[in-house]
């Protein structure tokens, strides 16, 4: 199934003529459809020759030739989480479903369900780097895409763990599908963009500018089924991605560090302020995501210790076996109140296990039993 | 005020008769006195000899020369949280009130309200060390008292805090309050001594067992307001302590670490469960204690950017200034639907402020505006 042209042509107008992720006039699409909307602008005197100049049949010939393609509400390959934004409030005038998203990519936009966004700080640490390309390897391996921002830092070291495991990654852009930011990453987009997808809600050409990345960061949040923050300083942009995932009901999940690094401070504070998850590992991403009964983690349990192996009545005198001084059978046997022959006769299976040593002064911890 | 003679020196027999913390004994004291549950074990023919053979007037006659006090509800010095133990349910059969404490020290007890404990792995890693030194540190000095277990690691790291701000610690043992444990810990035992209080349930010359670092560590939760847990592993005995803070309703904290860091992968686990919440710093733990109004955080901030001096028209003007290429005052304005004389008016000041450029391909962003 696919959107009416005429419906697909006036989004595309309608791109040219607005901003990205005007709330307003997304609200007024959503509920009225783009050719009325248009219409309307076209009946607007002020207005009109603006609409007049922009030809969306060429603009989607022209989008071709450059590999795009156009997806809109009503397309077979519309991701429906972005549906969700309809309900959620602006921030600074962004918000809304977008018109429609201009798409660089072999990766179909319909299998973004369950797709995880991993996004934090452009100065990222060498540690968040490493915590953000392992958790992307193992969230993208289980067969979820990972979805990020192709920024210096966390965004890099996301798309890079997808890529390194032969996954498709999804990079949503500030700028155009068809242009690169930052320069310095034209690599790693045109991989995404033969393997992933790259996609842009601006307008092909279009540049990167602050509030396009306020309108972007709506869609990395509204895309993925949860969104993990790894690194990010008290005012990190990643932090309004993580805002736009919480109002849209998306799990929102933080990885700590080290409590003196600023790169984690945002973060914690999320964390700390019941917003965000705490998660340590790509298993406790996916223990997040995952459905009842799929990927559900056992508790962490540290290394089995010898004392799993033992029988009620051994952990009992083990238990009373002083740590530094030795004691006798018959104190040991006082304290737990367990008859002398029994507690000696315990004493003596712990010794074979090595968990318990007597010399002259009486039965003491082997090294072994400690924490 | 002070309890009866008779009803301290039951307390003093009982102690001697019994291990510390049996919840099943402590439920009994605490219902019928101490006087009464003694008589009753003296009408048992056999447990009455052993009865006979403790003689608590020597007890406290030793104690006093080993400088220890015993303290028991009903004194003046007792402190009140403890009673808060008879609601919570026994662990491992450990639990209630204790029959009194053995103290050493010049640190009376009644001034432990508002206490913060501060416990952790005795593996503790550099960063576990110097975050809860820094942390006791701070909490010493604002005038609440830091309670640990003298252990190595995190109890050593949080004591030597306290010290360094001349600020009295207070060591919960679980060996008698007259010994030390670890050996190592003799300096740091006897210095605590005799600036603060080593305390402990354990008779006088009692050592050091498994069992009683269990019933130790319920003391050590219900004497403090807060229990921060810094660096623990997955079965690090702080979790028991942790677990004593959640039941007894004490605010419990946990600090974070690199998810790589085995030591704190209990504290994260505590966090992540919603058990404990994350505290980074001692202002942070010292909002959590504090009664409303005292020691509120702001919600911390980044540092000042140049954006926060700017109205609020050149912020909308700058954030549709692109960060890459150029662009021109009549574009800019197109895309804010602002006046282009303002937009220009605007763009000037913003260059005066460093804020954005212009050359022959138009406005862009100033590296000073990035994040």
């Amino acid at each position: 199934m696919t959107a009416s042209d005429a419906e697909r042509l006036a989004r595309v107008a309608l791109g040219r003529l607005t901003e990205p992720g005007r709330a307003t006039l997304l609200g007024a699409v959503a509920d009225r459809g783009a050719v009325a909307v248009l219409d309307h602008l076209r009946a607007d005197p002020l207005v009109a020759p603006q609409v007049a100049d922009v030809d969306p049949e060429r603009e989607l010939e022209d989008a071709a030739r450059s590999g795009l393609r156009f997806v809109v509400p009503g397309d077979d390959e519309w991701p429906d989480p972005l549906e969700d934004l309809v309900g959620a409030a602006p921030v600074q005038g962004r918000g809304g479903i977008p018109l429609g998203l201009w798409v660089r990519g072999p990766f179909r936009l319909d299998g973004l369900s369950g797709s995880l966004a991993v996004v934090g700080s452009r100065s990222a640490t060498t540690y968040g780097d490493d915590v953000a390309r392992g958790l992307a390897s193992q969230v993208a391996e289980s067969g979820r895409p990972v979805v990020s921002g192709a920024a210096f830092g966390i965004d890099q070291a996301a798309h890079l763990g997808a890529i390194a495991v032969d996954r498709p990654t999804i990079a949503v852009l500030a700028c155009g599908a068809d242009r690169v930011y930052p320069q310095a990453h034209q690599q790693l987009i045109d991989h995404i963009a033969r393997t992933g997808a790259v996609v842009s809600e601006t307008v092909p050409g279009g540049a990167p500018m602050r509030v396009r990345f306020l309108a972007r960061n709506r869609l990395i949040a509204a895309l993925s089924e949860g969104t993990v923050v790894v690194e990010a300083a008290l005012r990190s942009g990643a932090l309004n991605t993580a805002n736009w995932a919480g109002r849209l009901n998306r799990h929102l999940m933080g990885v700590p560090g080290p409590v003196g690094s600023a790169a984690s401070a945002g973060v914690h504070q999320l964390i700390r302020t019941g917003a965000a998850t705490l998660v340590t590992s790509g298993e406790e991403v996916l223990e997040m995501l995952g459905a009842a009964g799929e990927h559900v983690l056992d508790v962490p349990r540290g290394k089995d210790r010898p004392r799993d192996g033992l029988t009620e009545r051994q952990r009992l005198v083990l238990d009373a076996v002083p740590l530094a001084r030795g004691a006798t059978s018959a104190s040991i046997s006082r304290v737990i109140g367990l008859g002398v022959d029994a507690t000696h006769a315990a004493l003596l299976e712990l010794e074979v296990r090595g968990m318990v040593e007597v010399d002259e002064d009486g039965w003491r911890l082997a090294a072994l039993a400690h924490d």
